[in-house]
């Protein structure tokens, strides 16, 4: 069994991998729910319906999130009616997913209970579990003022200066069922090239998971998002900055250090494996980390499984 | 002004014929809203709905419900999600419809408030009022269960025999702001011939409704929906044989006699003149109301026009 910390993009392509190597019935996913939102009334959990699309074969890979040739005539409609937020594009089957779950909210389920009945009806065999089933948030503090994260990566396509990011939420928030049992149990724990503060951040300082990964004895490796100072997509340097880490493998290193075992990182970026493992006695490989085509991510996905392994 | 009673089909075509010959600014309309129903968590208003799309000039034309050239993406998925009631079809840019109305309704603004803010957006000149802000429901007794109006109508085809009809909520809800004031300030009232029992039937018996159309010195003129014995469209004859009315051009009087001056009834029924006027004095005029043509539904907006005039 294989537990991944999962955010929106990065992650999803290693899994896609790691999907060739091992059954996805082995794969477990907690995913970031920090960046969810109401959009007109209805809840919508953008990180884990990537992932969910994912496992269902249904996911657009062009773009990474939302279903595959879809279109958006109820969102025309919408903007039509000056709606809210519609520059959050959303296509007609993936509103069916955003109606059902609000619709199954309202009638008491929980978060995980409604993502394990649309894994069920999508014929998912992995299982997917939202971190929490408490309602967190993500604001971002920039230059042009204080705003949700979706607001900020998409309205304003991650351009504004970063000041700060807060989880209004997160403190009081509890680990969704299945999430800290998923650490315990697992052979291995991924935490994928996610946005490591706004992705992977909300995971991981959820109390109990922070607490659970310290604890186990489960090999625990992240593959850095980070590349030559840059993300390979969205603005992780920008938020790592804002809080105070540098945009490199070490600052990832910093953010993970508490319950890290090993680390991939870009072959670029190889400079570093030696002070990582000096200084903070966590394995480091580098390897090509760019993940374009299917043989990529099959390539990394192998590299961070020989590196768990090596660790056990 | 003239003001229109409608439901969802018959009353509909009418005011196709009638938009040839009045200013839509002239037109008020007060929709039934006791076929509401709440679907996958959204408020869906079948018959204002109707109404709305005639006057944006986007009605679906051939089915007299939806918009026109509507696809389906949203509701396929919903039926692979087995969400409920996917027998009554939601197109996509419809659905945007509800999803708005039911996000409008959560903030806190009331239905009429709605209809009144999306008639803007679509650009609708005429006036429509949904009868009442209050909850009402219509629920079918038949030989196979007890049901709500839609699974009757669109679940079961209108097959089921039915043995009573009820509204549950109709006698507390009051008439929307609006309703009372486009009756007392009609030149022309016109009840259209739509099922008189399940929807004109909740209109004229909203309290305050039925007692203003008594008072009035405007003429009240119908179209019977029943052409021998039986209506054009719907189970019209159905519904009032299970509550003791002969479904026939005097059936409808009988319902409509406490405030009706005049009735267009059908040549095949023209047999029924004399008795009506006899009878229930109240002018009676046989002519052709079968609307297959926009013609045809020119000319019967015309003999209502003309009949009610005669009244006055």
């Amino acid at each position: 069994m294989i537990t991944i910390l999962s955010g929106g993009t990065g992650t999803p392509k290693l899994i896609e991998g790691l999907r060739h190597l091992v059954r996805d019935e082995e794969l477990t996913v907690i995913v970031n729910t920090a960046d969810d939102i109401w959009w007109n009334g209805l809840y919508v959990s953008p990180d884990v319906d990537t992932v969910l699309y994912l496992f269902a074969n249904i996911l657009d890979t062009e773009k990474y999130w939302g279903i595959r040739g879809d279109t958006f005539y109820a969102l025309k409609q919408l903007t039509r009616y000056d709606a809210e937020w519609t520059w959050f594009s959303i296509g007609d089957k993936d509103l069916a997913t955003h109606i059902i779950r609000t619709y199954l909210l309202k009638k008491g389920l929980k978060l995980h209970e409604i993502v394990k009945y649309l894994s069920r009806k999508l014929g998912v065999k992995a299982t997917i579990l939202p971190m929490s089933n408490d309602r967190v948030e993500t604001i971002v503090e920039t230059d042009i003022g204080v705003m949700n994260i979706q607001e900020y990566l998409v309205k304003y396509r991650a351009e504004p200066e970063v000041y700060n990011v807060k989880f209004p939420g997160l403190e009081r928030a509890l680990p969704a069922p299945g999430v800290i049992d998923s650490i315990r149990n697992a052979e291995i724990i991924i935490i994928g090239p996610s946005n490591p503060i706004n992705s992977i951040g909300p995971i991981i300082n959820l109390k109990e998971v922070r607490e659970t990964l310290r604890k186990t004895e489960v090999p625990i490796v992240a593959v850095s998002p980070i590349i030559s100072g840059k993300p390979v997509s969205g603005p992780a340097d920008k938020f790592m900055k804002a809080l105070g880490y540098d945009p490199s493998p070490i600052g990832i290193v910093e953010i993970y250090k508490d319950f890290l075992d090993g680390i991939i990182i870009d072959v670029a970026d190889k400079v570093y494996v030696e002070k990582i493992e000096r200084k903070y006695g966590i394995k480091a490989k580098a390897t090509n980390t760019i993940m374009l085509t299917l043989k990529d991510k099959v390539k990394l996905a192998e590299e961070v499984l020989d590196l768990a392994k090596s660790l056990k």
